[in-house]
């Protein structure tokens, strides 16, 4: 079911690139929690082209109430988040049902949607459908907060580089070319008995759910890629008292134990690809007539979408978190 | 929803380790595919423990299909295979819930599901729950199959090794210790057009189905990993016209843009960590009087549990794909 | 999941009666359907104040499409349908919180969502969000009109009177009181073979929607509540040979066997409740005060809903059969 | 999603009657709730041949716990019953391929499952399948029990017969023939403020399971069809105070406002049709050759369907409130 996930904190996106609006329809937030235009805006900054350093612009990336919050209020009943879209562009897209763009959607929406698919603004596929997900991740905060949970994600590598990142964007960008970029996310407080077995593991769920934002190749928990190379003596996670808890020394199990969490932070990271749009001209095919044919791609592109992917993360894995957070209490208490 | 998975595909699993039996029931699987006992021994042996090499026991782990296939047929109607659990362990699991094995759900099953929670053989969050995913690839297959349609996964990397594995394994079992694996998957013939946008893009189907493997600890596709490193301008797979039809020069993308398969290979990897059982003696808690405790896991166990996970990743993704390809008819045609 | 239907053929409604819109996410339909403004027109005006008879007021209830029909045809994504509400009540409904309406939800809402229950124009149970249903029932039908299919509902019978309904619904109103009705809708051109045993019964997914609909306190099919004072002799549906087709001589099936359609039309009834919005002093209790009290409803309402209903009822089983149309595809074929 | 229901409360059917064994998979019932063998035999011995009157036959319908209770208490995962089929009909039902029974499913199944359809015992259409239902609904009473919740149905019209309903059906029996009956079901110590608008509605949830039980031809809420002849001011329900408590003075809304519980008893009726299977020879016709003919059905049948499912339509009731009260506790507390 293509736009639609989870099960008791659900969200469906609507509106596409293109469109006046993009936007997303949230379910199952109870009643009563203090939800105001300020409390997006922050998120929605984080995202925008320039991220968090960019001057904030009053005017774009506004989140409107639509329906489900009265007196400053949710009513228990849906929330609808709607973003105007300031720059629609009106750039003509046919071209690319000719000649598809590398690593964009064009070539797979013709296949998939027939010969009159709409490619603007890479349609369903696009980027800006990311702006209600970091939307509804405001909501989902909200009901983690209440019992002091925290997600928090942030860019820790780019190319090679895992301290001057901002200049090797930069120098991405100077080149016309692009880099991939490196997420982490980690959610604390969490308390341990969090997430179902089997399918609806808290690494399944939060996974299903990442790997639907665009440009995402790779998903690791814990140790992650790491464990292959590791041994069983090493990778193990003791358990000891600390303060009175049960902790575990080390974090490979990245907080989740037979896909329930342990109690220690919930810990994942992300691999975003390069942008696939770059100023460079690139071999594509004519697909009319079956032969090779040169593109380029003109306007401009962030150089590193990990960048402004940030929030996205953060404000997806708060929707997987708070659903399961929801589905858990039945047991819990 | 714990131990179902699907749409139009849909498999839930029953059982326990303990029990007499554990099981599948497969919902969705059309009419008419000639299924045979015979079907499922080849990827069941490649599961037990030894794997491939070892010598086949025609007793154990025998697929018994309960109903759903009459006259060597499927009936259009629900599945149910069911393997009877011959090494039953008397084993008392007792002593766990005071000190809980690191690596193991025994802590986080405890807090799920209070002081009495069953953690005999790991209970749900127990290995011996892959085998029915197996029997349920085999008929994920041969759906597949019919359109030629092929999955085939293969162990890789265990530890730093990537060509004599075996040995990487001895070594670890010989050192009482285990070790981590890396299991790589890959289908064939895909039409381009499967997958859906938004959430359901094929990576976040396939990934949720392999994150509740047990011991999975990250999913990477295509470039995966190594594209945080990477330029778009070496990223972009090139689209080329060969032999007459439209594929990518290289395949970064793993088969999949956009959420929908391009037509190229469908190819993804999953890393194992060391499996948690190890001969050594190991740091934990008692939990009743909040201290420091020691703790030896008897037993046999298998020292790298990617080894014999080889085909579980291949029934998980078959049945990932069958599910999407059925979804994907109803717009294809 | 509160305000969403469906599997293949999935509708969301959003808005609220009070709020500027309301209107529905449609997901699953097909492309390449021609669906145009004036589609929607006539459906709407059947559901409006005064339904068919009334002079269509072409400002009113016009179905806006945001996204999902480009160019006169459906792109195979999500379709958003919205109509705006030109008569939003500026009523106050906080005496509703005090002294609840017999009949309505105020009561229930407040029990539900707590003392800051919205109930403007009876929230998100309110009879408005049966317009966009209208609105999804137009595509739906649409997609079964490719095969042949009609939907189409009417009214039977209103308070005792099968023949002079209006006079009866004038009668009502002119008293100050509301009458119940009765609404029968039938399907043709079915074939035999859609519908999912056991859950899926046709029955079991077109009454889910149906009872939906607000005021509904019954759905028969067939014979009905009829069939509990037949014989067996009596009921069977004889199976006979006409024109070479297999039909049969009777309909007390309603359509249906085994919850799957039999070829012949698809048949049920829906009774409506007179509406509980009158004009007469009715009894209430002071919910503060835990005492009796009298409350009067200003305004002008329908004194049957059952007449608008006609088309709520047509297109809600319009989405019901597309879904499970959907469905059955990927095994007839 | 044919043989499974259920979002947070869970159930899915298996088996068959012509197999060893029918049986359900229960998940989402929590922890700690006490279940013996003992208490599902009341509630089996009254869906068994004879009913409640009937000598209690030890061996037949015995509910086997395969997992999910131990130590006599449910774990909190999936509990597995099984029921055995002692009485397994070799009967050949090849002849209804050719001659399709009236009123049975032989006809639907081969139009939906081809040719080679299983039709023995009428497959999953059958009655049998109710078993487990039963069984299940066992576990829902019991997490309703806790929250001093009841539910319980029974049989009030057979034919056109309110008191000697026995005699009645006695005298289907002799004839040779088959009646109908209606079966009222309620449900006491509902809190208010239970079921979700819109789509899921008690009554839309209610329903839809009710109309999976094979037999049922119309569902109805409070006044029910009566509703259509009478006048808003006599059916709605004032509301009063009553021992310091909120109550409404009648009860034609059956319990339910705007789709959401109302603190009333629950009280809906279902009408079931006559027992298809009769002892008189009927008319049916010859698929192969397109032909009329003629077609006695053998053994011994239930002269009134109804009076056996008495117990289904509660259990059926029990596992969809169960599943509403799971969804609602997150809103209420």
């Amino acid at each position: 079911m293509d736009n639609s996930y989870g099960t008791l904190f659900r969200i469906e996106l609507f509106g596409a690139s293109h469109a006046p609006e993009v936007g997303v329809i949230v379910s199952g937030c109870p009643a009563g929690l203090e939800v105001s235009a300020q409390d997006f805006k922050e998120d929605m900054a984080r995202r925008r082209p320039g991220g968090e350093l960019a001057t904030p612009r009053k005017e774009s990336d506004e989140v409107e109430t639509r329906e489900g919050v009265e007196g400053g209020k949710t009513t228990g009943k849906q929330i609808r988040l709607a973003i105007k879209n300031t720059d629609v562009r009106s750039k003509d897209y046919d071209e690319f049902k000719l000649t598809p763009r590398p690593g964009h959607a064009d070539y797979t929406a013709l296949k998939k949607y027939g010969p009159e698919a709409d490619l603007r603004g890479g349609g369903i596929f696009s980027g800006r459908m990311t702006a209600p997900i970091v939307a509804a991740g405001v909501i989902a905060k909200k009901i983690l907060a209440k019992e002091k949970i925290t997600v928090r994600a942030k860019l820790i590598q780019v190319g090679k580089t895992k301290t001057k990142m901002k200049e090797e964007i930069e120098k991405a960008r100077s080149e016309g070319d692009s880099v991939g970029g490196l997420v982490e996310c980690v959610a604390e407080g969490l308390p341990a008995g969090i997430g179902e077995p089997f399918f609806d593991s808290v690494e399944s769920v939060l996974s299903h759910v990442v790997f639907s934002i665009p440009g995402v190749k790779g998903v690791e928990f814990g140790s992650g890629f790491k464990c292959v190379e590791m041994k069983g003596s090493e990778h193990n996670d003791a358990f000891v008292v600390e303060g009175g808890k049960v902790k575990t020394r080390t974090n490979n199990a990245g907080g989740v134990l037979g896909g329930i969490t342990d109690g220690m932070p919930l810990l994942f990271r992300v691999a975003f690809k390069p942008t696939s749009s770059i100023a460079t001209v690139q071999d594509t095919v004519d697909l009319e007539n079956l032969k090779s044919a040169k593109l380029e791609i003109k306007g401009r592109h962030d150089p590193c979408i990990a960048l402004r992917a940030v929030p996205v993360v953060e404000a997806a894995a708060a929707c997987a978190l708070a659903d399961l957070f929801l589905q858990a209490r039945k047991v819990l208490e």
